[in-house]
């Protein structure tokens, strides 16, 4: 089982925690401390010895800050986390904020009185953080200041190691591209941005340009490494020796120079002493990372990770990677939604056990290597809440005549899914038939779009909404997210989203799910993976368009909506040959035609 | 007539005057100099006086910029001027460049060698754009100086003289608002910004801020002058004696103090000697103003010119006259296109005889204050330059089985208008119908949306071409630009493009014009002006929405669509009452239901 329902929080310990935080600040002259939900490579997700801000609040969320003053400390999360921030963290101990209407700079700012001198770990904030919560406390009269000891990590005596999980080889065939071929296009982005290196710190960048994967953190199969890309030289790749196995050493050596983690400070510095143009991603990397290369005497250019567009642009064999990936993570979801509606009208099932069948449909493929993230199962009013987490607490009975929406996805080695089913067990009402429809209609529009070059993804975000707003309906997400392949399910830089200014191109994988959700009361969201399309002619056309395929293969359920036969055809033809008779005697009356 | 035929163009004379300005910038020890279609306010037209570029170069495009260097010289110019600019400018004197394609500053770095000093006019570039060409400068060694006296005014010796029009005032009861509440909002965005003072270049934004009007340049009744609002007292406004008549001086000196235009740059620098902080629009602004308050010891404070949101959102009155412009535009345009639907057919029309027409036809209103811009009448293959005007040497007649695109519109004192139709004349292809039938349904796509708060024009640009794009094709301009009332017929801030990232606000005029262009064929454009509405409750639905009301009254060509019996019907419902019993029949034709 990929996924726990425990919620760990030992939110009772804060109070001794926090003294001992303060005791520790007072002994290096701070007035106060910053506790992101952070590690130093900045990632979605974290490893256990990272988790400080949960370690010292209580607060077990995904995104979050803690800042903690003399006497005063505050823990800040966005609205998805609002009722977890009460309950598990002390008021007594902590304000608690909304990230995004009162955010952690602005509490600084109106807080602070001026002399305060407030620490924070320079491995832990992007340079681009750093520099915002500088400009804050420089508002109130007060210093920010970049610490070298964590005071959390020196208070925290039984802290987990970090990970040291086995290198696996990506297959070049999977891949579709070889290191030495990655890092040509890479050295040439160099030399246009006129660098002479580039540090890398995020953990997909450098497991995609290496072909390497790893396990150290759950459901994004990295390895947590720093490395160097030079213009006229090997790269440099800081990694635990203990995750070398023999196969790993020999294929890094290759094509690249391989160092222990502890001498990656000392390469920035030297980097910087050779006056060195570096190019650093300012919204990914460490303030750490750039105030080394600048205070040793190097240029920094800031600019984008020059991983992240080619990344993006998926090769054929990984879009033949993924296709695979669907093809079977949809036998599993035929499996699970025939199951599903054998079960549920039995009144018996609730979320962990619908997470757990689900998760086990997928084991049954014997190809899983991890779930996607966290699989969202929520019942009746749970499916109003677009980010909920089913615990042992919060587990709620799967009712009659209610709505199940259920949000998941499987790693495989050859691809990442994600998708969303949003289910009726027993009726629907009218209501809930109408609204569903109209959120079909929005993810049909995006799937069905031809645009030109050039196009973003907040051109083609209100297509998703279109149906709903003349309906006087919104949902306040956006409508999809980057996806990698047998990597990071939310990856840069194009999004269907308001604010998605990148320009699509052809081979980015994109999520495409809108949704509508009735608070209290019920949540719709539905969800394929599409990839970007052409440039292709049509006839009598004079410009070539992109359009999207869609890659994802699982019914939607047709007592919600109203006409989707085409599609359904689809999915019978490609799926039904691929599971036992019983199965795919459901999948032909689940896919049946509508007038039928 | 406000439209002339003629192409002002004095190319041949450009072989002396470049010489008698390299002579000048000798004497000035100057190694070049830049021309900009621009005068010192920034507006889209400019007086007689201020056609520097016209004078030097010959070309009489509406946007360009000239770089003089002693052995080289160039114009710049957009894409719809590419012929012109090869008819009208001699290729011994000057190279001609797409201003796009190869910009200005990018022409400078590549030709200047280091050590030049390159001049401008500080009173002819915005501040943006002087820092953008120092910069390019800067990177070829070369330095750029702003110099007071401009060389072309000195060698130009019958340069006529600034325009001294007499202000009209403009009604508080059409303007729904008097000068005094609209200070008191700037007043209130100063010290929202932490400005003492706002500099105000603009003259709609003056017009509109002091409900007066003028008719210093062609086609946007405006006045010639500058303003500055301070935070704590009376603004000052800089206009030319000349300008006031008793009435005016009577108007203005009640909410304003009145100084001759020579005083404004001194007021700059004492502005600035008092060390206020000073709230200067970098976009629009002569870099002078930047300059001269900088260089006295102000602290510039960049932000939109804090007049332009107030103006877009229009108030009740300025949209009840709105109205009623349009209805009374409305009648002129249903008496023209029934007069060229009976004419056209002879064959003896021409795009002249069009232009003469539709202007007498607005003129017979007895209402008609200018046109809003010089009529575009393409016929034929004219039609696919969206920014054609005819002159006596362009003109085309309008031949059997084709078609002829029409967007003009005209200035009454209680609205603005901007109507664009596409007419054919004898027999479309079937290609002319299916594109047109695809242009239309972006027309109408966009103007059925409904959309929540905080929408902008990049969201809503893509159902303009949603049609189209599903058809292999595309439009090269944006969907619609901003329109006053009884002022500028494009003002910002708001823009319904790929660019336009301003959300949409309940009283903005907007036009919604897509179009198609098969060069050397047809073209078609069919625009109706729009004003947003809402935010309203939709029956069943959540959250207010937005949408648009369509302005425009005028039949849409029925022989090149399918269906458009509502719009008709309200067409008839409408204007029919409006027109004499002859034009009424033939509209009650015109805008009969497609089926009858």
């Amino acid at each position: 089982m990929f996924q726990s329902f425990d919620e760990v929080s030992e939110g009772q310990a804060s109070g001794a925690r926090l003294e001992r935080l303060r005791e520790r600040l007072a002994a290096l002259g701070l007035d106060g401390w910053l506790v992101p939900r952070a590690d130093e490579f900045q990632g979605e997700y974290v490893a256990p010895g990272a988790e400080r801000l949960r370690w010292l609040t209580g607060f077990s969320g995904s995104a979050g800050l803690a800042i903690v003053l003399k006497d005063r400390a505050a823990v800040f999360a966005d609205g998805r986390y609002t009722i977890q921030l009460a309950e598990q963290v002390d008021p007594h101990l902590f304000e608690t904020c909304h990230l995004i209407e009162r955010p952690p700079a602005q509490w600084l700012e109106e807080t602070l009185r001026g002399g305060e001198v407030i620490g924070y770990d320079p491995w832990l904030l992007t340079a681009d953080q750093a520099s915002r919560f500088e400009t804050a406390c420089g508002k109130a009269g007060a210093v920010l200041k970049a610490v070298d000891e964590n005071p959390i990590d020196a208070a925290w005596t039984d802290r987990p190691p970090p990970p040291v999980a086995p290198i696996e080889l990506y297959p070049d065939e999977l891949a579709g591209r070889t290191p030495a071929d990655k890092l040509e296009e890479i050295r040439a982005a160099l030399i246009k941005a006129g660098a002479d290196a580039a540090v890398l710190t995020l953990s997909d960048s450098i497991a995609w340009l290496f072909n390497i994967r790893g396990r150290d953190i759950p459901h994004t199969p990295v390895v947590q490494t720093y490395a160097i890309v030079r213009r006229d030289d090997l790269p440099d790749l800081y990694v635990h020796p203990e995750k070398l196995t023999e196969a790993a050493a020999a294929h890094l050596t290759a094509v690249a120079v391989l160092h222990p983690p502890e001498d990656f400070a000392g390469a920035l510095a030297g980097l910087g002493a050779t006056g060195a143009g570096v190019l650093i991603d300012p919204a990914t990397a460490p303030e750490q990372v750039r105030a080394a290369v600048a205070e040793s005497g190097g240029r920094v250019i800031t600019g984008a990770d020059p991983c992240i567009l080619p990344k993006a642009r998926k090769t054929r064999a990984e879009l033949d990677g993924t296709r695979a990936a669907h093809a079977r993570d949809a036998v599993a979801m035929a499996r699970f939604l025939c199951w599903l509606d054998a079960e549920a009208p039995k009144g018996e099932l609730d979320e962990i056990a619908v997470v757990r069948r689900l998760e086990a449909f997928r084991a049954e493929t014997n190809q899983l290597r991890d779930i996607s993230f966290d699989t969202i199962a929520g019942a009746g009013p749970h499916a109003a809440i677009p980010h909920y987490r089913v615990t042992s607490a919060s587990n709620r009975k799967v009712e009659p005549d209610s709505i199940l929406l259920v949000d998941s996805g499987g790693q495989y080695l050859d691809g990442t899914t994600d998708v969303t089913r949003t289910i009726i067990v027993g009726k629907p009402t009218d209501e809930m038939r109408a609204r569903f429809t109209l959120v079909l209609k929005g993810m049909i529009a995006v799937s069905r779009l031809r645009f030109p070059k050039g196009t973003t993804g907040a051109h083609i975000d209100p297509f998703a909404r279109h149906a709903l707003w003349q309906a006087g309906l919104e949902f306040d997400h956006g409508t999809g997210h980057g996806v990698g392949v047998y990597l990071s399910v939310h990856e840069g830089p194009a999004r269907l989203a308001k604010t998605g200014h990148t320009a699509l191109e052809a081979g980015m994988i994109l999520s495409n799910e809108p949704g509508y959700y009735r608070e209290g009361h019920y949540g719709i969201r539905i969800e394929n993976l599409v990839v970007v399309t052409g440039p292709q002619d049509i006839p009598g056309g004079e410009r070539p368009m992109h359009g999207f395929e869609t890659l994802t293969l699982a019914p939607i359920d047709r007592r919600l909506i109203d006409s989707l036969d085409a599609y359904h055809a689809r999915v019978f033809a490609e799926v039904g040959p691929l599971v036992e008779a019983d199965v795919r005697q459901w999948l032909e009356k689940a896919t049946a035609p509508l007038a039928g």
